[in-house]
């Protein structure tokens, strides 16, 4: 598959910077980008069991929230860095930021390390499409988009390509946000309307996402807006605190969610019981559990964001960056000759650096 | 403090690689590292209280482990990735490679992006010489070293600098590892002794640190070994299933500990009742609790690496390297100018590179 993969020494670590990131991206074409990491992502649900699974590991802090992500299946382990910072837009910083390292299972060698600031918008949007595929009425073109920051233009262009959408209702908060997103999508075979709520843009619409960042246990839908049919993809709320639907939306719809038992954490389910029946949407995917059913039925996919969308990403990454030649080889870990004489290293010997 | 801080973006991330920490070291000294770094982990030991403290995350494989150590307080958080396989040296790979992070609380950024493999080593040796400042007999002059591998010159190293030892007497089960540890410290004022069996290496040695790699219950220690005031420096044993000491061994001594739930299921202490007393290092460094009482007590440090370990030695590093001018930007995270418009990075404005 690689065209021209570098020659990577066995231990050495290939670097996919914010600037390579771009530069692949520009590349592909984003649309083909969200289509691989959709279809690794799903490739990779269906191994489910394959995979050894936690709930992220959080640190909390008053205004934000840094996590780390680690999964491994049997020759690979990944782990992302995230951040969640509302504030952060107020000093010219993103909301979230992250990177991550994918390595082998069998050494322990990091062999990439990414970042995955970009990579998560459009991981985030392929698993919400991969989702919605499943969960929305196959006739659905109309969607509201509820929160029209960083995440909201890969949002759009993933349910446009992978699940038919041709109509978008904005809404943020922030008028100069949903501004930023209707010029973004210009000339993309969208019809694009900002809205003057919520409940405008939610009106008529087959789906409703929602990808807003106040850290709050935040009512952005509410049970009057809910129409019968209508799929919702409920991206914000991922966190302890943080949520976006009332919980009568979502005693009223099936729910589906990632791994089931960080959803309950950090998920809108985290409003819920823990006996709230809800089904882990690889089970959608391998046949074993239904998904949508009806045309009636209201959906939710109560999204956080688990850890093998990430390692699904970094997989597609490796790949991608291998065979369009991109990235650099940095020396994170010591290529040492003598691996017993770590010491070495400082004395004498020149220093070590990848090829 | 820093002489010559190079201008860092506001939320750029610094990455000290691997050569750049051997020009670090070399232009330093590994002596005055190892003390560095001893000197903040003891300093960060007695501010305990204010960490955000969890046992690391590992992820188990038929070889080895990855784990992944996260650690905050109010402004800094910092993470290690390391892995542990010790068969990894058969082809020509470190057993335990590293490298960490060090981030703002406050926003999430990454500021520091470092190897931590050589790091690890001094600030495992590091902590090691603190304990033992407390632990050991303040005449100490003789110490075993039992595992003669990578990390073994700079227990040598701190032992000599920070505690006061003169002799060495070594065994390893691979003669060439303790030949290679007998040629690296030459000259450096120690008198070194290759010994045919632990049991002779140990024989009227006032401290014995042991730092095989084998992930096994071995036995490297039995009771028969023991003499009344030895100090047990005991850093091999760092994981479910690795220990090194008889349960023998601990019964008869005063244990001390890093931190109690991670050490109650990595150290030595694995093979006993939860309820076995133990006491935790910081709480003896801020004397909340005795270490030595007399010359005839049996003492261990039950080590098996903490996470405030590695936040100490980030935080030195970061400071020492920015001291030096070493080190390069990265673009790990986007410097964006919109931070709402990630999709505007992909198209049109060029991309952001950090000053």
């Amino acid at each position: 598959m690689p065209a021209q993969r570098p020659a990577t020494p066995p231990s050495g670590t290939l670097f996919v910077g914010v600037p390579d990131m771009v530069r692949l991206v520009r590349r592909k074409g984003l649309p083909a980008c969200i289509a691989g990491v959709a279809a690794r992502i799903e490739a990779d649900f269906l191994r489910w069991p394959e995979f050894d699974k936690s709930a992220r590991v959080a640190s909390h802090s008053a205004d934000g929230v840094i996590e780390l992500m680690p999964i491994a299946d049997a020759t690979r382990f990944a782990f992302k860095y995230v951040n969640g910072h509302p504030k952060n837009t107020r000093s010219g910083l993103p909301t979230v930021m992250a990177f991550g390292v994918l390595a082998d299972v069998a050494t322990g060698a990091p062999r990439l390390l990414a970042e995955l600031t970009l990579t998560t918008a459009i991981r985030t949007a392929a698993t919400s499409a991969v989702a919605a595929r499943r969960l929305a009425r196959p006739d659905s073109r109309r969607m509201a988009l509820i929160g029209n920051g960083a995440q909201s233009e890969f949002q759009a262009m993933a349910f446009r390509d992978l699940v038919g959408i041709r109509e978008l209702r904005l809404f943020d908060t922030d008028p100069a946000a949903s501004a930023k997103l209707a010029a973004n999508l210009r000339g993309q075979g969208l019809d694009v309307r900002v809205c003057a709520s919520t409940a405008d843009a939610v009106r008529g619409a087959d789906i409703v996402t929602t990808v807003t960042a106040d850290k709050a246990l935040a009512t952005i839908v509410t049970p009057a807006m809910v129409e019968p049919g209508m799929h919702f993809n409920a991206v914000g709320g991922d966190c302890p605190g943080k949520t976006e639907l009332h919980r009568a939306v979502l005693e009223g719809a099936d729910v589906f969610v990632e791994f089931e038992p960080q959803s309950r954490v950090e998920g809108d389910i985290q409003q819920l019981p823990a006996d709230f029946p809800v089904t882990e949407l690889w089970r959608v995917l391998a046949g074993h559990a239904p998904g949508r059913r009806d045309a009636r039925q209201v959906t939710v996919f109560d999204s956080v964001g688990f850890a093998l969308e990430d390692y699904s990403a970094l997989c597609w990454l490796a790949e991608t960056a291998a065979a369009l030649g991109l990235g650099e080889h940095v020396d994170l870990v010591p290529q040492a000759t003598d691996p017993k004489n770590l010491f070495g290293l400082l004395h004498g010997a020149p220093v070590a650096v990848a090829a």
